[in-house]
């Protein structure tokens, strides 16, 4: 059986210490370069797979530098501070630019944790929405391969069907999940908390150009319960804060089908006009 | 005049290219090493003190590895991708341990911009709050001296007076400002960020230990709209949106007097128990 398209393109060859080789995917194609959220999991990856590994994803940044060339890469990710419980990390990925020389076009940071159980309570519950399977799958229409990956099941805040300037909030709520079956996992909850399109699109129900500069995931959830959610639809929210020149904020939650919330989540992201 | 306290607080001195040298101030302390704020401040510093600086920042992510020593240490600040309109910087605080080598205590990633005036709106309103000169100013009950360092008027959400386990949510709104009067700047703004005590004393009303890990700012205002602030009152809002296993996760925004939204911000907090 051929591996999944997600964890094609976010496998990664060790080539040193810390050092990893990566190749954009095809199927994970955006309008340039790949899709944010399947780089942001590649990062994550390279931490996951480093033998020096304390514990499980707490905290991810990855700073987009420049779209990401079709074509080959190189990861490092290197753990800076290992304490008794935590452990902190700085990865990036360079390419070659025209003339041989390796350019950053990304850089990241992650925090680990080995986590202990404690009293725990969410405090932002799930709002409540109607269930997927009450819903139909919304044929996203856009021009872009990475958006086939994904089933998605919008209950509001759907992608604009005429862009006549006429938008008034910027909250999308929507199920959604691999479109082939995968079970969830830490690298694929951090590809979800980046599938939301520009909600520059939905507050002003026009079109112009966008893109992630910084994106940042907390994981509420650990693998064992991301395990237990298999290929379980996740409720994604996102919505933003202000739009001022030329950048706006987003800020989004993600919840399992029982109500848990697994991962919280925001992002800057560049705007033109 | 003798600088602001603030201001000697975050000095640095360059000592090469993209390095500098600070040092600890005892009106930031904190429990242990100084307040979080006052370290994500210097470090933005070293950012704004860098002759290759393009623009002004827009998001900050600061991860705190280890309790930063009283003394001395060193700031690294690189440029690691400048394009036309954005800069990616890459920082660093490190301090020499017993042995004399030097340890990293911080890592922290940075991205500026030269923004352009655009189409710009607030999708998240202040909310109506009394003025604070309707609210008498608030003596926290607190040993640490960074507390003293800030004038806070509380609206709701005030650290409990009773640790009794009755808290029933996370919400916490107050204006706040800093106490020996200073106008307003991109360092203080950061700062301001993590002026909030630990959501998980308000939540449990409960006292247990807790400190951030990781912090991230959106900046929406720029040094001119900072400065217009002059010594105005910032309305900050927090809450948590889940407490899992020993870390929880907290929102911010903050807003001037006149309603704009001036940063939004993120953390993930360590707690015990």
């Amino acid at each position: 059986m051929n591996p999944h398209a997600f964890d094609q393109a976010i496998a990664l060859t060790a080539t040193g210490d810390g050092q990893y080789a990566g190749a954009t995917s095809p199927a994970y194609a955006n309008m340039v370069g790949p899709f944010g959220g399947i780089t942001a999991a590649t990062v994550l990856n390279a931490v996951l797979l480093h033998p020096a590994l304390l514990g499980e994803p707490l905290s991810l940044t990855v700073n987009f530098c420049a779209a990401v060339a079709d074509g080959a890469f190189s990861v490092s990710a290197q753990p800076v501070r290992t304490n008794r419980s935590t452990q902190h990390w700085v990865m990036a990925i360079t390419q070659p630019n025209a003339e041989g020389v390796a350019e950053t076009v990304l850089t990241a940071s992650a925090v680990t944790a080995a986590r202990r159980e404690t009293w725990s309570v969410d405090d932002e519950p799930m709002p409540a929405v109607p269930a997927p399977a009450r819903l139909s799958t919304y044929t996203v229409p856009s021009p872009v391969e990475w958006i086939q990956r994904y089933e998605m099941r919008p209950i509001e805040g759907a992608i604009p069907h005429t862009w006549d300037g006429s938008g008034s909030d910027s909250l999308s709520r929507l199920w959604m999940r691999d479109a082939q079956p995968r079970a969830l996992d830490l690298c694929g909850l951090a590809a979800l908390a980046d599938v939301f399109f520009p909600r520059v699109w939905l507050r002003r129900a026009t079109r112009v150009p966008a893109g992630t500069v910084s994106l940042t995931v907390y994981f509420h959830a650990g693998s064992v319960q991301l395990a237990e959610c298999g290929h379980g639809w996740v409720l994604g929210q996102a919505r933003a804060q202000a739009f001022r020149n030329g950048f706006f904020d987003q800020t989004a939650q993600l919840w399992n089908e029982a109500g848990h919330l697994l991962a919280t989540s925001h992002q800057v992201v560049y705007y033109k006009e």
